[in-house]
């Protein structure tokens, strides 16, 4: 570590920015974290935690906490979403995968990654954490930065301040100034629902422990389980035909019936137990490259956000946060610091925002052209990782993904 | 051939009616053949001859005649129309080819088909040909056919009927009533030019003899020269936004352009050269197998109509018209040779109906189907004919096309 330890503020403690911060506080700084809402929380979905990810956590030192509740799903397995037939499949657990990728490939709830990442925060004698701070303003100086909140006129001087604000990340409005996030016209359905509540073909089924993505024409069902296998979590997603950028009225659950109408009985079984409460747009952002704006850094969504189709926002998340600890910890200047990070990370998750739009694509693809992908998944093995070995590599191996 | 010599009409002096003469006559029987035009004759736009259908014509004589002023291209070229590569290409002339279908790819005008099959036809002395006869009915007794037409009140008595009066057969409507044609959306515009009108870049592309397929989303276009060279013809595909059965305003000029708007340089330098004097919807029916009634048969598009995304519908006319020449070669009762043609056939034109569509949709694809399309086919060689030896070859490999 360098000579003089920083105070850096981290905006937004969810996953990204508390994963920020512990990794900032085991390269010896200062953290304070300041959160929005009225408790750290995360709200109620699964989360696929791809090797690079569980890398990431062992870096940050809370992989076998996430173990503890976490699932290692043998497979990832593509289904025809009409058919009810396999496309293809991944092994996840098998010889090829761990001689390739070295780190578990894990399934958990998001609120027991981010109880995780919080208990280790809470821990760690160098993090404060701050709950009811809304970021307005962020002031710089040649010395520092000041936080300015909604809910208090008490400013917040830190050395330097990492965007951690997600989706709608203020900082980045103030700093990038780049417009609203782009609506993919998707929305999900989703949560985890107790294995115990469940009856009928659905009661067998949540026992399966693989990733089954039912891949269909403008919509997908993804199904694992959570949390030691108690709960079973599913998203349902779909292409609205009614989207509006002025209305919450589209993507509704009748139009999630009427999508999924024609779907294999496996699917349609399925469909009753896709949690209602709460539908999500889905959005992204194109690439950019600033990330840092003198003494302040994005993170996380604040600075790639991405749509979820290879499963690798947190992911990307986690790897931010161990790529600016290391960098704090190779830098003294927090400027040098940042600079490294960015050189390290903005290309990588550009590619990744860019590639989960095309794996959407291909997910989506409705009569010829899903027939095609279908024959040409046909061949794969489950041993093969070639087409996507670059996304679950931090580092390594970055051949860029084919671009139509 | 058979003790007794049949008379047999023949409705409609098209491609697949002239060639079903021919082959009737070259078994021996007497044929009328009646044509509701004023004068027998083709309108213009060039054909492909797959090597099953050369073989046919070689079967009804009129090979060599044909091949006098047909081009046979070198190869068979895919292209993306949007990107402007190369996605795919067969050796039409190269040892794999000749070894496997042994007759040769032929491109012509249909005008030069029409004539040859007509030349035939007139000298023929069994074939006696009749224009300005517009059948209205057909009434069968026990032993003959009677032919009612729109412009005499003489009756055409005949001891069988062959119905080869195209897509609106009126025959069909009489003996299957199975509604009217299903249009696809899609229109054709379509003619074959002097080279020596063109200029500039169509000046020296014209000069490439091989069938060049330009594949994009909803459209392509098709190149390539006929009648030893001196035209090039061009076929301009497109699906309209705008269908209505009810009216022709649609799949207009303005779509055309509109639709190709977005393509490489060399379609859109093809595209003013295109002909625009006739725009044709495209249509095709779903195969039906009842194409015997009594002592009447169905021929050509009145039997399998067909989109013509794999070129075939004059080579499957032609395929009829042989088949129907040696069903009346080896059986004595109509009803017998027709129920022999028809066991033949119906399931190989149904094959060939329903891939036609599919291919369309291969053809047509975009985005995402198209990326995977090309990537499918990218490792394909120029003498790997295995996906379509079976449209080619008229009996021997009839493995079916993979299903969607």
């Amino acid at each position: 570590m360098t000579s003089s330890p920083l105070h850096i503020a981290v905006v937004g403690g969810g996953i990204g920015g508390l994963a920020a911060a512990l990794a900032m506080a085991r390269s010896g700084h200062r953290v304070t974290v300041v959160e929005r809402a009225a408790r750290f929380g995360e709200i109620g979905a699964g989360l696929q935690l791809a090797p690079n990810a569980s890398l990431a956590l062992e870096e940050l030192g809370v992989l076998d906490a996430v173990r503890r509740s976490a699932v290692a799903p043998p497979q990832l397995v593509m289904m025809d979403a009409l058919t009810g037939k396999q496309i293809t499949a991944l092994d996840l657990r098998g010889d090829a995968y761990r001689s390739r990728f070295k780190h578990p490939y894990l399934v958990t709830h998001r609120t027991d990654l981010h109880g995780a990442l919080l208990a280790a925060g809470e821990e760690h004698p160098s993090i404060t954490l701050h709950t009811g701070r809304t970021v307005t303003d962020a002031v710089q100086t040649p010395a520092e930065v000041r936080l300015h909140f909604a809910e208090t006129s008490e400013r917040l001087a830190a050395d330097a301040v990492v965007a951690a604000d997600g989706l709608h990340s203020r900082l980045r409005q103030i700093l990038v100034d780049d417009g609203a996030p782009v609506c993919s016209k998707y929305v999900a359905y989703r949560g985890a629902l107790p294995v115990t509540s469940m009856t009928g073909s659905m009661a067998q089924h949540a026992t399966t422990e693989s990733v089954i993505v039912w891949a269909g024409p403008r919509m997908h069902l993804v199904q694992y389980p959570v949390r030691r296998g108690e709960l079973y979590n599913q998203v349902a997603v779909f292409e609205s035909d009614h989207y509006d950028p002025d209305s919450d009225d589209w993507g509704t659950e009748a139009e999630l019936e009427e999508r999924f109408a024609g779907s294999c009985d496996a699917v349609r079984d399925a469909l009753p137990l896709v949690a209602r409460d709460r539908r999500w747009p889905l959005f992204d952002r194109l690439p950019i490259t600033d990330w840092v704006h003198g003494r302040i850094v994005l993170l996380g969504d604040a600075a790639h956000p991405m749509l979820q189709y290879l499963a690798q926002g947190a992911c990307q998340a986690l790897e931010d946060a161990v790529a600016l600890g290391r960098a704090l910890r190779d830098h003294d200047r927090p400027e040098d610091a940042f600079a490294s990070y960015a050189a390290l990370r903005t290309e990588r998750a550009a590619s990744i925002q860019t590639n989960a739009r095309r794996f959407g694509e291909i997910c989506h693809l409705d009569g010829m052209g899903a027939f095609l992908r279908n024959q040409l998944l046909a061949d794969r093995t489950p041993e093969d990782f070639d087409d996507i070995a670059w996304v679950w590599t931090p580092a390594g191996d970055r051949r860029p993904a084919p671009t139509p």
